[in-house]
C-alpha cells in the first residue's frame, strides 16, 4: 500500500476502506508517512469530504493512536460534555456538579485557553490549591467516590490528532467537517466516557460561522458516535454574545457559583438546564429531557449543585472557603466603565473582539507560555435585547495593566446597537438527539 | 506574508497576486516554506485551478528560479521543440537537422529516458564520441556556427521546478493542469529560445489520455508563452501506437537516419514536415506553414538534412561513419519474432506495454541508476490500419538478455487487433498556432 495511491484515490473522490484509513494514521504517526504527503491528503479531504463510515473509521484509528482512558471499572453511564469554544462559557463549572449532584459520572478531560477562547483548567486554577493534574487512578478514583471529576489529560491521548491538528493549522486544511469532526470525537472517544454532549457554538467568534455548518458538524459527530457504539448527541448554541456576564477566571468561578445558587445569569442557567436534561437522560437518571431539566431545576434551588462543586473543587484540593466566600478572590487594580456613545438595543456582542480584549486585560493568551491574571476579565452589564441610553455603562474591563485603552475602544465597538428592539432567542437553537 | 493565507486563499477560489506567486516560489527554492505547505498548495491548485496570469506568473518565477541560457548574442530566431514525451519518438534527431538545414536555428536542451519513454540524448550516445555535455559557450557556438546544437542541461536551469516535480510526484498533485504548463514551459523558457513548438501527446501510453485534455494543456502552454512574449505553438498527437517502427536507442537513431534519406515511416516524416513547416514560420525563414512544409520535403530530397545531421553529430565528437553506415552499430545478440495469434486489422499499439517492453529488454531504465543496452529494442512490423494474419511476424525483439519471454507476451498483447477495417488517421491532429 502506498500513500500516494490513498491520496489519489481521494483525490478522484473515491471512498476509502478501512485498511487504507488506518495505514494513512498508522504510518503517519509512526512517521513513515511524512507531513507533505499528510497535508496533501488533508487538502484532497477537505474537497472531496468522507462518507459518515470513513469519518467514523478515521475517528477510531486516531482515538486508538495512543493510550486510551478504560472506565469501564466505575460503575454506571459516564458521561462528558464537550464545548467547541465559547467566550465566558463556565457551563462546565455549573453543569458538571448539577449532573453530579443527580447522581452521573462526568468524567471531563479538559484544557487551556489560548487565543479568544477561556479554558475550564485555567478559571477552576483561579481558586487556590485547586490541582488539575491528576493521576488516572485519581481521576478515576473521584469520578468513583463524587462523580465528578474534570483534569487535564492524564495519559498521551490521541498523539495523531496533535501531530495532524498542528499540520492543519499552517496547510489551510482546519476547515473540513469530516477532519474536524473525527478531531473532536477521538479525543472525547479516548478520555473513556459511555455519552457525551457536544455543545456547538456558531456565529460570529465560533469556528462554525452559521447554523448549517455547525448542524453539520454536529451531525457528523453524532454519526461517528452511533458507528463507533457511543451514544453522543448535540445542542447548538449562538454565540452572538458572551455566555452568561462573566469573562475571565476568577469572574467566571465566581458566576459559576452565583448560577448555581440560583441567581445566575438566564441564558447560563437555560443552558445548563438544557443540558443537564439531556445528560440525565443519556446517564439513564430521567426517562425524558424534561424530567431531567425538572431534577437539575431542583438540584439549583436544593443547594445540592453548589455543595457538589465544593466537595469537587475539594477534592481536587481547591480552597473552598473561596467558593462560599467569593470576595476573597483578590479584585483587580483597575475596574473602567465603558459606556455607550449612542442609544439603541444590543443586538450583537462580538465575541471575538470581547475574547481577544479579555485576554489583553491579562486573563488569557496570546502563546501557550503566556501567563494569566486570575483577576483579570470582563463584566458585561448589557445582553442582547437590553436597550441602553447613551452613557450607560455597557462592560467593566478588570485589570492590572496600564496603556490598555486601545482595548476600551474595542469593547465599545463590540456591542452592537439598533434602533430597533431586538427579540431575546432561546440559547439551545437546535438539539440532536440521534444519528440521522 | 504568511504562506497558509496563500494556501487558504487559493483553497477558497481566490485569484493569487503576482506577489504571492512569487513569495511561495521564493519561499520554497529557499526553504522557508516547506514541503508540506506547497504540497497542500498544489492539492489546492489540483482543485481550483489558475487563471492564465497566474501560471504565466507561476512560470515566470520557476524560470527565474536558478540560472537561464541567454541566446541573444546569436543572430536570427532561435526555436526549439519540445515533445511531453512519445515511444518511438526520433523527431527531434530528424526535425532538428532539416530545420537547421533551411536555416533555422535550433538550440535544444534535452533529457534522459525514463520509464517507458526514451530519451534523445540516450538515443544520441548510441554513436561511439558523442558528447552532451556541451558548456554553455560550447553550445551557443556551435548553435552559431551550424544552427544546431542538442545537448544535456548545461546549467542549473529551474531548481524550482526539480523539487516542485519531486513533491508533486509523491503527494498526488501532478495532474494539474496550470502545474504541468508551468513545469514544461519554465524549463523551456530558461533554455533561452524566441519560439517554441510543443508536440503534445495524448492517449494510452502518454500523460494527457484525451484529446480534450491534451488541447487544455496546449492551450494553456501557449497562452503562457503569449503572456510571457515568447511565440509558443502547439500540435497534437496520437499515441495510439509507437512514432516510426524503431523503438530504442541504435535502432532509433538509424530509422532517423532513413528518414532523413527520403526512405523513413510514413508517420515520422508527415511528422516532421508538418512541425518542420511550423518552425520554419515561426523562425521567419518561411512565410506560411506550406511553404516551410515544401522546404522541409526539399531538404529531405536533396540529402540537406541528413548533412546537417552528419555535421550535427560530428560537431558534438559523434563517430558519423555510423551515420553513413548503420551496419556498424553494434547488433543485439538475440532477435525475437513476435507473432500474431488471430487475424485482424491492428486497431492500437499500446505505447505503455511497448515502452516498457524496450526497457525490459534493456533498451530503458527503470531508474535513473540503470545503464542502457544501445542494441536493444523494439522493430514494429506492422502499424495501425495494417491487416494481420494468423503467424504474421508483428514486430521484432531485439535483447541481449535471457529469460524475458514474459516480454514477448506482453508484446503480442499491446497489439490491437479489430475485425473491421481501420482508417489511418493523420499524425497531427490540431494546430494550435496562436494563443486564443
Amino acid at each position: 500500500m502506498r500513500m500516494v495511491d490513498i491520496i489519489e484515490k481521494k483525490r478522484d473522490g473515491g471512498v476509502l476502506t478501512d485498511e487504507e484509513i488506518r495505514f494513512f494514521i498508522r504510518g503517519y504517526v509512526d512517521g513513515s508517512i511524512p507531513d507533505y504527503q499528510a497535508s496533501a491528503f488533508a487538502m484532497a479531504v477537505l474537497f472531496r469530504g468522507m462518507n459518515p463510515l470513513e469519518t467514523a473509521t478515521l475517528t477510531d484509528a486516531m482515538m486508538h493512536s495512543g493510550e486510551t482512558i478504560d472506565l469501564s471499572d466505575i460503575p454506571g453511564v459516564k458521561v462528558d460534555k464537550h464545548s467547541t469554544g465559547g467566550v465566558g462559557d463556565k457551563t462546565s463549572l455549573v453543569l458538571g456538579p448539577l449532573v453530579a449532584a443527580c447522581g452521573a459520572k462526568l468524567a471531563k478531560m479538559s484544557g487551556r485557553g489560548l487565543g479568544h477562547t477561556g479554558g475550564t483548567l485555567d478559571k477552576m486554577e483561579s481558586v487556590p490549591g485547586m490541582r488539575i493534574a491528576l493521576s488516572e487512578e485519581e481521576f478515576k478514583e473521584q469520578v468513583r467516590r463524587i462523580g465528578i471529576a474534570i483534569a487535564g489529560q492524564t495519559a498521551e491521548l490521541v498523539p495523531a490528532d496533535k501531530k495532524l491538528y498542528a499540520l492543519r493549522d499552517v496547510t489551510g486544511t482546519v476547515e473540513s467537517i469530516p477532519l474536524i469532526a473525527s478531531s473532536i470525537m477521538s479525543k472525547k472517544l479516548a478520555s473513556g466516557s459511555d455519552a457525551i454532549l457536544l455543545d456547538v457554538k456558531f456565529g460570529g467568534g465560533a469556528f462554525m460561522k452559521d447554523i448549517e455548518h455547525a448542524t453539520l458538524l454536529a451531525q457528523t459527530m453524532v454519526e461517528i458516535g452511533k458507528n463507533l457504539g457511543r451514544d453522543t448527541r448535540a445542542i447548538l448554541t449562538d454565540m452572538d454574545q458572551p455566555l452568561g456576564l462573566a469573562v475571565g477566571n476568577a469572574v467566571e468561578v465566581i458566576e459559576a457559583v452565583t448560577t448555581l445558587q440560583g441567581n445566575g445569569p438566564k441564558d447560563l442557567e437555560e443552558l445548563c438546564v438544557k443540558a443537564g436534561g439531556i445528560l440525565l437522560t443519556q446517564a439513564g437518571i430521567a426517562a425524558s429531557e424534561k424530567e431531567g431539566e425538572r431534577r437539575i431545576e431542583d438540584a439549583i434551588r436544593s443547594g445540592k449543585g453548589f455543595e457538589k462543586l465544593c466537595e469537587f473543587f475539594a477534592a481536587q484540593g481547591g480552597d473552598i472557603r473561596y467558593l462560599k466566600d467569593t470576595s476573597l478572590f483578590p479584585r483587580a487594580q483597575y475596574v473602567h466603565e465603558i459606556r455607550a456613545k449612542e442609544e439603541g438595543f444590543v443586538s450583537r456582542i462580538d465575541c471575538l473582539a470581547v475574547g481577544l480584549s479579555a485576554m489583553r486585560l491579562g486573563a488569557g493568551r496570546a502563546t501557550l507560555e503566556d501567563k494569566i491574571d486570575m483577576s483579570a476579565g470582563i463584566i458585561l452589564k448589557k445582553k442582547v435585547g437590553d436597550s441602553v441610553k447613551e452613557g450607560d455603562v455597557l462592560c467593566l474591563a478588570l485589570t492590572n495593566k496600564e496603556g490598555v485603552e486601545d482595548v476600551f475602544e474595542t469593547l465599545t465597538d463590540s456591542f452592537v446597537l439598533s434602533k430597533e428592539k431586538i427579540e431575546r432567542k432561546p440559547i439551545v437553537h437546535r438539539y440532536i438527539g440521534r444519528a440521522l
